[in-house]
């Protein structure tokens, strides 16, 4: 398998910056629609296990985002192939410090590229 | 991209096994086989965020494992063509009760199926 296929990498860099620019800007339609909809796709967050679109998307429209906005360090992007891949990143909340990480495993579908796992954790 | 080839879950699923048990036999020699080596992976654990070989093997060597048998939940393998894949699972650690959660993402390499990134947190 080619490991950072340059087609791919550029992919979900695109995807991972337009995700994020969602989430600073809380446009949960846009957010939804970055997921795939299928059952198998979940998303692990700090305080829940989401599986399948409509938890994720409940749990969109439910969240609190008063300390949403944050800073990104050690933003990582690998191309596992030509459609698949996982983007990884520290955060830091500005509001509350809290510090955290998020891995998004992306995949290229007739729909286009989608998550299709992701985890997000805060440091314990 | 062919989503859950048969010979790809199977391969991640028979991986992911293996790791469990060497997991639960602190074989740190096994658990560290287990991960690409390569400046490039990562694994993001429940206190800490390591990144390559080196800061992987030195955790694991001073790794307390008074609370490291647990039980798996959820267990859930999706493959992403026939050389990449996604593990996660929920977990209860058996001594303090603790949940968490434990994303792998999988990749068949010419040495063979490695992880080459990882995300580990309990749940806030």
């Amino acid at each position: 398998m080619a490991i950072d296929h340059p087609e791919a990498v550029a992919a979900i860099t695109a995807a991972f910056d337009a995700y994020e620019r969602a989430l600073m800007a809380n446009d949960v339609a846009t957010l939804g629609a970055f997921f795939w909809t299928d059952p198998r796709v979940l998303r692990y967050g700090p305080t829940e296990n989401l599986y399948g679109p409509e938890a994720i998307a409940g749990y969109r429209a439910a969240r609190d985002v008063a300390d949403i906005a944050r800073t990104l360090e050690n933003t990582r992007i690998l191309a596992l192939g030509p459609d698949a891949g996982v983007a990884t990143t520290e955060y830091t909340r500005l509001k509350s410090g809290r510090r955290g990480r998020q891995t998004q495993v992306w995949a290229q579908l007739p729909e286009g590229w989608r998550i299709v796992s992701a985890h997000v954790s805060l440091l314990d």
